[in-house]
């Protein structure tokens, strides 16, 4: 096994503390000691997705959280607009598509984040709802939630974010920006293994909920919430302890640190590795105005195959390709979660020997 | 947190090479590190299976495995049996039955197995599948999946066996005894925390699953098997890595012993319980006949809530209580997965202790 430093777009690096928690022996999840830690667990995501909504926890990948949103917000024939700036926001629009909702797809270009003014001329009458990508890691860019929000209030739709690779790292005020509904996983931003995702409703997004006429058993969240709010919490079926156990740590982390400051922390270091990386001659492969600080995505050509396996086998540091259209064009480069000043150094240097090599040969 | 003992049908305890495994820092799932685990993982899962058919994975509760199992194979309106001896089975035929599938449901007594006639009769030919629980869990006895499995095939029925809380401790030989389609979970007999459920279809099954109609995304198993397929397996989305590694060691452990004597020592260990439990003067919830070799459960009458609440508190040992009807009135007992005689002597001397205490109050 590896100890390799992750600087992909999740999964991320794990601190020692949080793997340490996950290590601890199982605990049966109908016992007053799980009630405890889930209920801790529940409210410290509250904390994180700033909100005063429940967050319900499914043991799933993050897809699953997708999917467990357009399960209980939709009805087959229900029209909604999708906003997609790449892959994760292609995926979205599909889960909905494949449970028969009718989706109205605003396709941006990829490497840029959706304009307002597109959006709002593609929303009619008959639309119920968006859904929007927050961070886009499979190409770097994001997408301004606040304006997208104040829109969606205008037109009376519902806003649903997938905050899968943005939370805790860039800023995501559920309750005050108005967003109804936020899907989340543990293993980007909040620094955890992957197998946990996340999903909070708003007030409308219940009534919504109420009306929905897709088929659910295992995503049903009506269930999930019942069980959240006895007397001491629990989960409708078995849920997954260990990862429960390594994220409450993980949240702790980020409470101790503050949230605004764990997402000045990810703009501060997030400039400064855009810098480092155009002074390398690089070109970001985003526009300016939408380059995500999560994740920095670089158009080095055909150098990218090159330059992410190098960068792993010579310097012991795991970055990603390009996916779609765009693999074997980028590179991609994720500063998120546990990631501080040393980390963005060691990359930039890393780099920087890697395109020497590469410009040498 | 802490080391108490579960002796519970699951979550059941974690041996410490496995926490260890779990404990190793996170790798990423689209590195060739994490193709050779998994692929090395994927082939355990099959001894462990005995079957040749691939075994899929997916980051859920095992409820979501049944729910997989359900929304892959079948169409709504198809109509199918499903045998019920408890809360689990009542489990998969509700799952069947919200997705639009036409159940005819066969409920036997609580505290018995399925009687093979009674099954027989209710088979008409219009009946596509027969849906069975391996080991009922809530009651404590278990389906003879190997008798039920000929018939099955003398009908001409999909023969779908949910395997959650038996794999790993009862006997099950899903392509010699014709099992069509096995679902299991990481958290029971496995001996590994929870979070992974696991489906196996044999080709018959394949052949259905091109039928189903019901729409699928997050638990399409065939996307799943296409990413297992490729020349560096993989999986569709984020995989729980960490519990990925920690199951692999698990199987790891029962490879070394040997699956036939991993069923072995499951059967002597519950032989021997259940002869110390009637030797205390204890009645046996079970008939004889039916009993399962990884959960007993014992009629306490009306003591099952104190001598649950006893055993943990005086001797820190976890046990469960009666599920829906049985509430109050039987305490179940674990031995599944990581169970030795020590563990078992442990068990029976604090129940003695808490059986005097009661009696003597």
């Amino acid at each position: 096994m590896n100890k390799k430093i992750l600087m992909t777009p999740g999964p991320t690096n794990v601190p020692e503390r949080v793997l340490k928690a996950m290590a601890y022996p199982v605990m049966h999840h109908r016992t007053d000691e799980y009630s405890a830690l889930f209920g801790e667990f529940s409210e410290r995501l509250k904390y994180v997705f700033q909100t005063r909504n429940d967050v319900m926890t499914f043991p799933a990948a993050g897809t699953g959280g997708l999917e467990a949103a357009v399960i209980n917000l939709f009805s087959p024939g229900e029209k909604i607009i999708a906003v997609s700036i790449g892959v994760f926001g292609d995926r979205f629009a599909s889960i909905a598509q494949q449970f028969g909702v009718d989706v109205e797809k605003i396709d941006i270009p990829w490497g840029s984040g959706a304009d307002i003014d597109a959006i709002r001329k593609a929303v009619r009458d008959e639309h119920t709802s968006i859904l929007v990508t927050h961070n886009e890691t499979s190409t770097g860019a994001y997408n301004d939630i606040r304006e997208i929000g104040k829109l969606a209030k205008e037109k009376g739709l519902l806003f649903v974010v997938d905050a899968v690779s943005s939370l805790g790292g860039l800023e995501l005020k559920m309750d005050e920006w108005g967003v109804d509904v936020v899907i989340s996983a543990s293993q980007k931003a909040l620094m955890s293994p992957p197998g946990l995702t996340f999903i909070s409703l708003g007030e409308k997004a219940w009534d919504r909920a109420a009306m929905s006429t897709i088929p659910k058993y295992y995503w049903d969240i009506k269930k999930a919430r019942d069980y959240m709010k006895k007397e001491k919490p629990q989960n409708p079926y078995t849920p997954a302890v260990s990862l429960i156990a390594a994220t409450n740590e993980s949240l702790k982390m980020i409470q101790e640190e503050g949230i605004e400051n764990v997402i000045e922390r990810h703009s501060n270091l997030a400039e400064k590795f855009r810098i480092e990386v155009e002074k390398m001659g690089l070109r970001l492969f985003v526009q300016n105005g939408y380059r995500s600080d999560v994740v920095t995505s670089i158009d080095v050509g055909d150098g990218a195959a090159r330059l992410k396996r190098e960068m792993e086998e010579l310097h012991g540091i795991v970055i990603s390709g390009g996916q779609g259209d765009l693999k074997g064009r980028i590179v991609r480069i994720g500063h998120m979660g546990c990631v501080d000043e040393k980390m963005i150094d060691m990359t930039v240097n890393a780099m920087q020997d890697c395109m020497n090599r590469m410009q040498g040969a």
